[in-house]
């Protein structure tokens, strides 16, 4: 296949390489500037460094820039796809970009199949790049409406690349978990790190601290984005998340000894329940 | 040297294995139940079950209870210690026992040197234990007055033990450190797993929720009780934290992306300057 990545950063440039490394498929950058697409054909990421017209002969298009600017893609350049082409992306977020190109998939005639690797770093840009950054992570497969056969394709190719568990979903199921599991934890650990007692805390701390406090460095551009088109499901959880935190607040200034072992064994409940 | 360790859950287990593992100190064990003793002397984690009478011929004495049940032994049995013997202990709090241990060492005329071995796991008890467990760990010290030379001592046998990070501290800047790095973690996961989408969450995690929920398995009794004797400065902590989320919440209710930003990006030169 002719593969075509638009977007040439951490998870665009980890696809390159990954499929580098474990495919014999011909690899297609396509970058805004010039400087990833330069390291990336240095480094042997692709096989060349493409235009808009690369796509005209592209079996597989993966749009691996952040989310609105995926939906814009494919808006400016969705009539040089063809119709046995398919699209998918790698946004972290699905139910405000996915209606919206699958329209743009039906309108312009190729399929489109929506895709979120979970997985990162706390690094990002093509630098932060690795061909086993997909090694056992989960993928979340949204097909909105593709056919089977697609859908197939990418989750073929997926397992290739290294991907563990696979999941099928919806957008608005994948949005309310990832507000919990992904969005949720980035807010806490950026919120935990404003303690005037953090810039002290070596030698006082230990795993509890380096666990909660590792995602607190973020690309403030990419999930302020990624935060507003999941704004409902986001403030709903915060909000979920506030309510409990409250609870145990309470209990503590009020002396409630009970009250905080009922609140605490409840939680370790929930993690025993999954065996964790 | 003789060593009473007084308690044998997971940390004073762990104690008694590591002075046998790296060590030639004979070891005798103190429990309020007889289950543990019999299996710590079963495995050849002590050499001897002792009674408060072993007590008299301590060169030190490690307190490995729950905070306030340290203080009382020491109460009722202190006159069982000679004066030349060493008591340290392994609590998590240190403001709310440190000052009696220190009035008890003075009425019973042995030495008493605060510490903290910054070491656990989501599990209790002695058959948690583990002669590694302090590998690499950080220890931190509150001497409170004790000589130069006990606090040598405990310092050195501590290293022998394992102990990477030994720091110098005070009960009160302890305490307000630990509720940083210790006791908001473990009560963020607690508030965080009581979401309901939380049972669901495989296929849809990765890291960020595996991190931030790690610490919600928690021995209720113990940190209820931690909670409640660090209750001034814990508080202090979640209400700060509670400010941060709110700031970050109210720039996502009011669609303001450049706050959203501001902040995320103040956090991140906070890990950065840490060179996390």
């Amino acid at each position: 296949m002719n593969i075509v990545i638009v977007g040439l950063g951490i998870i665009g440039g980890s696809y390159a390489k990954a499929l580098m490394k474990y495919t014999d498929h011909r690899v297609i950058g396509i970058n805004r500037s010039s400087a990833p697409l330069e390291m990336a054909l240095k480094s042997g990421a692709i096989h060349e460094a493409g235009t808009i017209h690369s796509l005209e002969t592209a079996d597989m298009v993966i749009l691996a820039t952040y989310p609105a600017a995926a939906v814009k893609f494919i808006q400016n350049n969705g009539s040089n796809i063809p119709p046995n082409c398919i699209v998918t992306d790698a946004a972290g977020i699905k139910g405000s970009i996915c209606p919206e190109l699958k329209d743009l998939a039906g309108k312009f005639g190729f399929s489109f199949v929506g895709c979120h690797p979970m997985a990162g770093k706390e690094k990002s840009g093509f630098s932060a790049s690795d061909a086993d950054l997909f090694q056992k992570a989960s993928l979340i497969i949204t097909p909105c409406g593709a056919s089977e056969k697609a859908v197939n394709k990418v989750i073929e190719l997926s397992k290739v690349l290294g991907f563990g568990k696979i999941t099928i979903s919806t957008p608005r199921e994948h949005d309310r978990m990832i507000a919990f599991t992904s969005q949720l934890p980035h807010i806490l650990a950026s919120a935990y790190v404003l303690s005037p007692q953090c810039p002290n805390h070596k030698g006082f701390s230990a795993g509890s601290y380096r666990d909660v406090s590792r995602v607190a460095s973020i690309n403030e551009k990419l999930w302020s984005e990624l935060f507003l088109e999941n704004k409902e499901m986001l403030l709903s959880e915060i909000d979920m998340f506030m309510d409990n935190m409250n609870n145990i607040r309470k209990a503590i200034d009020k002396n409630d000894k009970e009250e905080i072992e009922r609140l605490l064994k409840k939680s370790r409940e929930v993690k025993e329940a999954l065996g964790e």
